[in-house]
């Protein structure tokens, strides 16, 4: 724990967890321009990629693993875009990054569920960083209680 | 090898290759809209993180470590950001994806490289997919001789 630094904070009251293990935290935002958007957080506060120990890299794999197959069987999603990028923890100097990844899943089909479509009109390119489409407290539950039947 | 694969056929004839492994070849392209952005590519055609084997792993471990530090060292960029998408490979059926790493080196002080200043203009925020900044060869050479300096 790290009191300067938000993840940290975060972790400490997590919203919308779909996935604790030792090592990681998997959880859903509000914003579903990629249904089922979700971060994957490091739970100990290490700063760079390079810090991760081998019992981190494992259960990161298994985690990889899991969401391929849930976000498939769930929704359709096919491929996971991954990425572990930190820009934000550099914004502001004394500098505080915190290890963690976004998972942006991608619909050829667009998915429909609970009365909402998930279209993703740049299906075979690079995801829109700014797209927003912020659901209700009610949906994102619903989403993450879809994912965990299969996680 | 797949014969339907553009990453394995690279694969086959790579320019710029700063590091090959056993299992990964990391290698620039011509764009350096992010000062040494590169590509770590599986030599295997797998299809997603998921099928990557333990020794895939440990490699992309110690490959990270590496290459954190070499950027770091060779031209002072914090953080490295890390993708994995193959989002390209899902625009046409049937699907060939191959997996591999898109790495943007971040720079707060823009480096000046071969006569060249390469600014980073969106520092602390998500990188900008589109940016282009083509070298020539060169120059990519020169980044290349840099980085393998400290690798």
């Amino acid at each position: 724990m790290n009191q300067n630094c938000d993840v940290c904070k975060f972790l400490e009251n997590p919203k919308h967890q779909i996935l604790l293990t030792d090592k990681w935290s998997v959880g859903l935002g509000d914003n579903h321009a990629y249904l089922g958007r979700a971060y994957v957080t490091l739970r100990a506060h290490k700063p760079s990629l390079s810090e991760l120990d081998a019992d981190d890299w494992r259960e990161f794999e298994d985690l990889v693993r899991k969401l391929e197959n849930a976000y498939g069987k769930a929704f359709g999603a096919v491929p996971l875009n991954w990425g572990c990028f930190m820009n934000n923890a550099f914004q502001e100097e004394p500098v505080h990054p915190h290890v963690h990844w976004h998972v942006f899943p991608r619909y050829k089909q667009a998915p429909e569920f609970a009365d909402l479509t998930f279209d993703d009109p740049l299906y075979g390119h690079h995801y829109d960083p700014k797209a927003e489409r912020n659901v209700s407290d009610e949906v994102v539950e619903q989403i993450a209680n879809k994912l965990k039947q299969y996680l």
